[in-house]
């Protein structure tokens, strides 16, 4: 593993040295020292400078700064620099170029103008990647492989057309199969011909959900495919580890399941889109994920920013001490290091207002020596490289029920997939715990409470497991629109959710009730609920609180069959959070007493584990004794307003 | 008529067996018996099936389902399914696809993708029309022919642009008529060959308003030309009575008086946009609506939905008794029948949720409990079949007043048309009153009382119409910002509104002066106005009730010249109906004095007459006496909460 | 200069009698009398009339207009027409009209469907100009040409792109430098040919800053560029003024700096955006700037609304007095006259509803009583033609700090040029001095205080400009978020502002702090600000106040350093008004103290000076002395309310 190599945790980030001249890099040979940086992303938009023109490669310029870094002690995880072709690509292929759902053909002037599944785009990237892994595979300040970045590029043209068809070929086998799956037989789509079948381009009404939900799932294996092609063109010349950065976890291109089980390392990047607590929830969000792609191994958070919090339509700075939380927030959740995007930040070019670790006022600054403490504190964690991290607690994420989400012609624009992922998690969050995500598909055993919100599509193998896991005693929190429809978006008939489902919850929901915008509902609990309910009838389990009035006065709105439990809509906050902490006590999941704003994860190693005390409130918390921190080698009796302990329990 | 056949009222809706398998059609069967249905409309979304290639019909799977329903007691309302062509369609003629007005070309992957103007498609439309009519004309099942759905898809292409050309020919005879008509000396838009001549495309500052309203007004012939090259291919082989179904009052592609002298049958389709009591008031308004195009004579609600209520953002369920209540509403003013879209709701396809007479919890429902008994309702009325409404107040309704306010470069952005004909309805709905639409150049003499809201454009007929009215004592009420415009968008100078409205009313508007958004005025009466307010010199009327601040402040708001009433602005909802009960009363419009929510109306046979009582409430309505309600058979002594009671009186 | 040859100042408007019949042509001369009109601007919108085809003009109907507005005693404003191309140009030139980004192309429907860059365009709009020069350049009517009609049409198609990439060469000399100028190295965006360079079209994330800035640079070019062709082509045959109509203040497609030094004349047109007292504001700033464009000449209001306030989504009217207090407002501020777009209200075309001199309504009204006593007061101000206005203040403003704070990826939303100036220039109208626009890099010695709001960019010279201003006691006020990109949108490293900026205000500002939407901050001197703070490190300067929590509580908000101050926030309207204020005093500017919405102007001549009164309040202003107004030509005692008086001093 990376670590290794590295002996210790990774700490840097993306080192763009083309941007900067001679005198920048020699201040940057020593910023780097001091900053403890041990590992640097290079060549992520290098391309026109290795290929300056189509098939002629030069690397000088990669070579000098290679043997410089490695010079000065620091590892490289070599970027491909495939998602952003230089001009010169549009020019030599027009037909590469992206073009959106109305026929807009997008051109170069920012990045990834290339559309992913065209024959020339996908040649020149495996070429570079090839070349690249030839000239360097043996390197040894070469660490880790960085394929691409952030693959995020949909397309709607010709090319794309073709490989859809492909696609849907291999996955029907038939037209007849195919029209059945989409229910083409409603507005008149039955396809007689393959060459018929398109992408779901700009067309009058809503476009089919079957159709739509295919080219999801038909893109997130051409990103696949792309991201093997590159790897495995690597692979023939090194034997380095070989990776891929994933997009913040508001993008759902890919399916990130199965992107899992293809890098050797899950990397992602992480942008807070909130400040303050909220950023700190998000953080864990983001880990929580990542390590849950990675099957609960070790993985890298390859950026984030030292001062870039994303809150609609502006770019809010972090606050002192977010820089060293975020990373350990990171690191405590599995992370095997903590990287930034990027070193410098750019003097020009589009993302000249992103943060960098040496911001443009220079290292004379608070970023810069926050950069500087949390590199000293990543290194006196190298022990932690490889510890794990358990969950008791799942929650169910699955991209299909998240495409399918997107689908025209929803009942409510308040059914949001991420929103429902992250309130569920933040619930946990709140309550001292640390969850899991899983696929509703896998092996649930090892979980005390598994959540499921807003799994509007479940297959029916998913539906049999949570049905299989509740039997077996697990806790199960189904929320409203779940299970509703089936793998090919078809609804489930004689009532809702899928029968597995209505059987384990002891439950039949009727009628969707969507609310109206802004009203709000009270059940008999005195508890309240927004945007949604649903007329259920008890087929087993009983009504834990009903609804108070309207045509769904007296009916259930919360259920329980066992430890089975049915949520028919989406409650505030607070209401929620002390449902989920009262299904965390009954499902006895442990978890410490702290208090609000404060956050306790364990990381835990064959021999040792390590306790990280994350205070993201504005008040010393007092220790019940006084402890060793790892983090600056004293005695502490309390983690500072706005620091981090971490112990080590041997 | 059609009634004649099903021996009493329709009901029914879109039957799609192309969506189910074999064993759910025998439970159709069933079903279908058990809801009271007679009849039903098949084909709509069939035309992949119906023409599986160009120029092939293949008729056996129809056959099968006619000869089933009609086995089965039920008659079939036969639709062309010419709104959705199949995928086919696209790749024989992508001249034939739809365009918008920036150049984007839409494809097939929803419905309706086909340019109305296109050879290609109207020759397609017109042979399978033909085909079906030859096949099935005289077949004993077939009751009524449904050609398209809800025509609406605009085009920009240059077929359409050639055929605008041949229209304004037609219209204009020479260039230099439709220079001057289009004011095209302003901005050096002169035309000086026909090939210059264009759709309103995208284009760099506001539209010329003559060109955008004359392209609505050639659409709307267009699809009235499409509409007749259908019909008259069925007679050619079929007596059975021909119509189309009209889309929701908010569209207004088409002008429905000229549609509605062409249709055997007016039929429409209606979704309330709002729940509750809106919902309620604009079943009212639709049915009126399509009373009024039909001439007076009885009609058809060929769409409704059993649970669908759209909201904006959402689509809302509707409530326990709505079915029966909306149904009976439809039928109370005129409608010889309710039928829904569509029989079951679908599993798959881009309308999955949109709801269906047996939902997809099956039969054991709420919803399909409420669909059967108002199939019983409606069973119980069949003697009014043929019957008729007759209302003393009409809200004045024309399609070009309607588009020309569609201009750009207008005052204020809250000058909508569908919105005051609502609030105008409103208000006589309200006020216990049914109320006619009528064109501003037809005979008005049989009305009480008139209500002219947003009437922008005028032509000089309908100015001198409205004259007439108010000289042979008619009560009118004209509301701001109306007679404004001629017929060709021309400004009335001198003074608004146009000369002969001026000597009705007795006044001259000087200047319009539009409120600022959110500002609200009150007048002398007390009342309050919004959004408008207009400088106006008495010439011959007195001002009932003036401004009290601003520059107008002293100035007549609202004025009365015998009967001839001009108001200025906007009223808030109640002083507005308040207004328009005071207008009600002087016109001596009889009315019942019935209690909020409560709504009566009227059918009138040649020997009988139905008096309608649905409280809309949550309250019991108590009667004066008990009486036999036809609906149940039975002596009732009040109208119960949510519910309806139909009186015969011979 | 144009007032010579009228004897006095301008008064009328754009006249369009193509739109109308001869009985109208007789009435406006009559009416035109009345109203004391001497100078109208002719053939805007004539181009379809005076070339009816190709190649072939027609000036017969010019002539027969030319020749009766010249018997009638008034001067003209003669245009060329090349801002509305007729629709058989789009026939002709189906390459020369305009694109769109995302390459929708824009045909003839409204006005200005051209492309700029195309030679087919620029052919046809310098043959034509120079086809009118010959033919009406010595006619004695002629006072004045009037190049196009406010150039504001962008375009994004290929003729456009070989024009930049001509402009970048001359600019750069080689992709090298334009390479380093844009930052091409991030984002992999180096440039080897130069037929790889495109305008900044739709791609698929954030345009790159330089090509953006470049943009609009280049285009601004081009505009004068055509403007000069056709002002060269009208000097070859004839000797009168020559100009051009800036578009509204909040439109900057052009350097007015620039075009302002190669017009005879500046003229602008102005239409407030909002009502009331924030109108009286605007023709303020409005009419500041055009003097400053003018280089402290007198320029020209060359249209102006009688009742057109643009508000957002409505267009309000104004209020009675408005039309005088507006006009003389401009006239106080330099303007040699005050014309009208357009002398009669079109009855028909895109702009029917936009305001005339002579309403829809006639000359029976308010709005043509209004003009008629605006004319007189105009033609009593003959004397004042050629006095000027001094100013003591003046706000920067730059079109290349407008064009680059139009990036993408700037920190916040709330980022705006315009707003920033308008809240400048506003505090200083409430504070009642007037106000100079200047470029930064001018000679500012003339003025007592300079405000810096919004300037983002500002070049080395700039920088240096206001360092040795400030250094020789000019009190300056730098605001947030300025000086922190050089010429080619580059950051200033090392800490914000540009060093020689950092010098001058003493201080180093480390890090932005864009506040979250809604946020507000208090400042310990109690004035509360918004949007945006940021980390200050004090080199020299005081802190005058603080900021007051979060992480800069305790750190500089407001400093000082001698007359150097600078704001790193934006103040709520109230403290930004009174600390401008507070600066006047301290910079000794000379002001009266009049009562709220009582506006002071003078303008001086060599031998008089005089005094305009402007009352924008509803109450009457006693005046200390009673004076005699140049208006009425009699005594009065007071500004009456709404009112204006004008004294002359010799």
């Amino acid at each position: 593993m990376i670590t290794e190599r590295l002996g210790g945790l990774a700490f840097g980030g993306d080192y763009n040295p083309e941007q900067w001249d001679e005198q920048v890099w020699e201040e940057d040979d020593a910023l780097m020292r001091a900053a403890g940086v041990n590992l640097v992303t290079v060549g992520v938009f290098s391309w026109a400078l290795l290929e300056p023109e189509e098939g002629r490669y030069d690397f000088a310029w990669l070579d000098a700064h290679v043997d410089r870094l490695h010079a000065n002690g620091i590892a490289i995880d070599l970027a491909t620099p495939t998602a952003s072709p230089p001009p010169w690509f549009t020019l030599a292929h027009p037909d590469a170029l992206p073009v959106r759902p109305d026929g807009t053909k997008l051109v170069h002037g920012s990045r990834d103008t290339y559309c992913l599944t065209s024959p020339a785009y996908r040649d020149a990237a495996r070429r570079i990647a090839s070349a690249l892994a030839e000239r360097y595979g043996d390197h040894p300040a070469v660490a880790l492989w960085h394929v691409h970045n952030e693959y995020a590029t949909l397309c709607w043209c010709d090319h794309t057309a073709s490989a859809f068809r492909v696609w849907l070929q291999a996955r029907y086998g038939s037209l007849d199969v195919l029209n059945e799956a989409w229910g083409t037989a409603f507005w008149s789509q039955r396809y007689t011909a393959w060459e018929q079948v398109l992408p779901p381009r700009a067309t009058q009404w809503h476009r089919n959900p079957g159709q739509a939900l295919d080219f999801s799932r038909f893109f997130s294996d051409e990103v696949i495919a792309a991201y093997r092609e590159q790897r495995d063109a690597i692979r023939a010349f090194s034997d380095r580890p070989v990776t891929t950065n994933l997009m913040m976890p508001g993008y759902q291109n890919v399916d990130l399941w199965a992107l899992g089980r293809e890098v050797d390392v899950v990397a992602i990047d992480h942008y807070p889109d909130a400040p303050g607590l909220d950023a700190a929830a998000d953080v864990a969000f983001a880990a929580d994920r990542a390590r849950s792609f990675a099957g609960g191994r070790p993985w890298l958070l390859m950026e984030q920013g030292t001062s870039t919090v994303y809150a609609g339509d502006r770019v809010l700075a972090k606050e002192p001490g977010e820089v060293l939380r975020h990373s350990l927030g990171h690191v405590a959740r599995g992370s095997e290091g903590a990287l930034f995007f990027q070193w410098r930040q750019s003097k020009a070019g589009a993302e000249q207002w992103h943060s960098g670790m040496v911001p443009h006022a220079g290292p004379d600054s608070r970023v810069f020596r926050e950069v500087t403490e949390t590199g000293a504190a990543v290194a006196r964690l190298a022990a932690l490289a490889g510890s794990t991290v358990t969950a008791q607690v799942a929650v169910l994420h699955d991209s299909d029920a998240w495409w399918a989400l997107n689908s025209d012609g929803l009942p409510s624009s308040e059914l949001g997939y991420h929103s429902a992922l992250r309130a569920a998690h933040r619930a946990l969050w709140d309550g001292g715990v640390v969850a899991d995500f899983a696929h509703p598909a896998t092996d649930l055993s090892r979980y005390r409470l598994v959540l499921a919100p807003s799994l509007y599509l479940l297959s029916d193998e998913g539906a049999e497991n949570l049905r299989r896991y509740a039997r077996d005693g697990g806790t199960l929190l189904v929320q409203h629109f779940s299970g509703v429809v089936d793998s090919r978006v078809h609804a489930r008939l004689g009532g809702y959710p899928v029968a597995a489902l209505r059987e384990a919850l002891g439950i039949r929901v009727e009628e969707h009730r969507p609310l109206r915008r802004d009203e709000r509902i009270t059940l008999s609990d005195g508890s309240h609920g927004a945007a949604w309910s649903e007329s259920i009838r008890l087929e087993g389990a009983e009504a834990v609180a009903t609804y108070t009035h309207g045509m769904l006065a007296g009916l259930p709105a919360l259920t329980r069959n066992g430890t089975a439990w049915y949520l028919s809509t989406r409650l505030d906050t607070a209401d929620y959070t002390a449902l989920v902490s009262a299904l965390l006590d009954s499902a006895d999941v442990a978890r410490l007493g702290l208090p609000p704003g404060v956050e306790a994860v364990t990381r835990e190693g064959p021999e040792c584990r390590w306790h990280f005390l994350l205070n993201h409130s504005g008040d010393p918390v007092p220790l019940p004794l006084p402890v060793h921190d790892l983090l600056t080698g004293r005695l502490t009796r309390d983690v500072p307003a706005g620091g981090c302990v971490v112990l080590e329990e041997r």
